[in-house]
């Protein structure tokens, strides 16, 4: 693997989710394989899962880590070519990850999206000029509009708990009180997709996802009607794409609740995290059985143990 | 042991105190004991002392250590159980803590007091919430009304230092210009009580600690009195806990100098540091043989190392 | 070596260029030489070079490395004697340097000059006070009046590319938008002179370096005429000594172009970054194949595994 910023980067997807229950079984026995190598982890904006996680499977790796804060530890950066730099920027990215290459072997990369310019968002300005600049692998701790260890995670997930060989997944829109990327949605349907996996999407009209991520995955208004039958309820809340970054409407009525959960075939509950309890999804569903949060959490290290070492190879 | 929070977690201070000495004449030789064991480190506070030496005390244990504050790397946590999360709280401790708890073995967490809401500090509502959704055992890096780490490391130096069996100590409160919380010195109180010393609390009338912590100890409002024949005068502001949270009054005289080391046993002089100079005590007493607080600092290393050590096994 | 804060405190020059180079021949190889050592790094101003580079090098030689942000992660420390600490300060530089050394076998403190107060900037004021009360070796990260582990690099970076045994080495002054301190310029033309290399100094009337660094250096306030013949040109903007800390001039024209590089003899072209890409050199000079800051970069690893196995043996 070069790189993994998408489900694109990779190969066999089968074999990644694979090789992560691997890593999983015995997290420890792969040492060697990151020996006197280094991670980098640039963080733009906040993290906690994925910096623990990303961070604990390099560790099980045996590799060196050496994380940036950029915002509390370093300075800003000028993304744009010709720029000049009189401004309060100091430094350019051809020369910010040019440099990180040379003290990094793999480098992992947090940037947000602004939601003001969709088109500068969705063609990812910020990870693309990393890439072009870096020498060294990048990996995408979450994008402007991915978040490919998290999906990553989510498959896994999925495996380890489907009965059946292509269970339904429902991917469900969730009311929140802060306009979100939509990184979260698209990646997971990306990956769904390339796993074959029975998809639908259910959202209040206006929230549509970009056809880039979605391809032809039926989309179903009722969200009563798509929970039907429903083996896995992901939920996430995004803002809306096509009126991009806005809150249409709050919708309030899309909470995640038992009742909801009881429309499905005993479906299990996902939820990437964090997660705003009884405004996303109430209370009695998050502390049920059926919720699998905290697993996807703990998957979050194998995930990233199995992207590190098919790169690291 | 299975959580550090307060001396009551440990069924036998002194032998404790004796695992903290074997590890300061033999640091590095305990190095299996943490291999493949991850300690998570939480601020929700500044810290430097507990920051940079229960690191160096997991890392001589040969853990890994992943360090994370709170209001820089990641977002506000939500503690109200059925709370609607629709405010600036983006994650709940429910999630926080069992999320944590999938990439570490161990937990450590630094909260302070809010010194206006007297219940909420003293039952420990952060530190309790903390323990009871985390599923690895948590150790407290000071809290609202302990520091036990501190604490500990207090006794392994007043070991140390004693030249009779029931050496007198005299615990004293000192002005400063913040208010500040009363853990250090409930802490103090309770460890020296488990240890049998012949402990004795000085400071002006309206500075009364909590009984809780200090039980029966005597208190000797005149400063001189008790410092007489004193082996050990340990120092430390704290604010009102009656009129709680309050500075009632700055009482300047209190500082410790000289003269008044003069009146006692020629007595060691401890802080547990950061102190403030020529307000909290003279740079005489502070520069002098006598003072034991860089003593005290390097012990924090050894103490945590007890700690972790005795989780592990 | 017992410190590392200027070329001073280095015996022997070209052996430490050579340790460097060996390190750099085999990062992996001297493992052993920092086993159960730890590094300290504390920053009081933004790293990202520094940061990683020096983090890479202890890693490298086995080390254990903790970092410190002294603004987020602690409090400010008080510097004066004597000071009645009844303010903002919450810790002494006497108990904070003691204290670390108490948890680190080397301390590396980055700390900037004020640009407001010449004589305490020029004094070393912070650093001075860190190494008087440390009780271990200390390592400037960059301070107020040097930056020598930038120049160590440069001196290494210059003897990998020098095609004659003394090139001629312009060290040329050049536009920014901030004023920025005299250490880069102070330590390249220390550590040059040390290296004896044909240095010449070119910058506008009023930006004149302090004579305690530049020695007899020759001065050539035609930029032009300083770039004839010059086999390396090492840019770096500062603000005024004489007029100390102000910027005097913005002088626009003083940028490197290609066509000033035109006039030079193929001069290599270095700068220790972050730079202001089309405001001190234009991106023609920093993209061409001259240009050696990346390769500078990389040698920050290698200067700064040669000092601590310096100070480790």
């Amino acid at each position: 693997m070069k790189q993994f910023v998408s489900v694109n980067d990779v190969k066999n997807v089968t074999q990644l989710v694979q090789d992560a229950l691997d890593s999983k079984a015995n997290p420890f026995g792969e040492k060697k394989i990151g020996q006197n190598k280094t991670l980098g982890l640039l963080f733009f904006n906040p993290s906690l899962r994925t910096r623990l996680s990303t961070q604990k499977a390099a560790k099980n790796l045996g590799m060196s880590v050496m994380s940036m804060d950029l915002n509390t530890h370093g300075w800003r950066l000028e993304f744009e070519d010709g720029a000049i730099m009189n401004s309060d920027k100091a430094e350019h990215i051809k020369e910010g990850a040019a440099v990180i290459s040379q003290y990094c072997d793999i480098i992992g990369v947090r940037t947000f999206p602004s939601l003001t310019d969709q088109e500068k968002d969705y063609q990812e300005t910020i990870l693309s000029q990393f890439i072009k600049h870096a020498s060294v692998p990048v990996i995408s701790l979450e994008s402007a509009t991915r978040h490919p260890l998290q999906s990553l995670t989510d498959l896994i997930t999925i495996k380890e708990h489907q009965k059946t060989n292509r269970p339904k997944i429902v991917l469900s829109w969730a009311p929140h009180p802060k306009a979100l990327p939509q990184a979260v949605a698209n990646s997971f349907s990306e990956w769904m997709i390339a796993a074959d996996m029975d998809l639908t999407i259910t959202h209040p009209k206006g929230y549509e996802l970009s056809p880039d991520f979605i391809k032809n995955t039926p989309i179903e208004y009722d969200q009563k009607k798509a929970f039907e039958g429903a083996d896995f309820i992901y939920t996430k809340n995004w803002s809306s794409f096509n009126d991009y970054g806005k809150i249409i409407q709050p919708k309030s009525n899309w909470m995640i609740t038992a009742e909801k959960m009881a429309w499905t075939h005993e479906a299990y509950f996902m939820h990437c995290l964090p997660v705003r309890r009884n405004v996303v999804v109430a209370d009695e569903v998050l502390d049920s059985e059926k919720s699998l949060t905290i697993k996807q959490a703990n998957n979050r290290t194998y995930a990233a143990q199995a992207v590190l070492k098919n790169i690291l190879k």
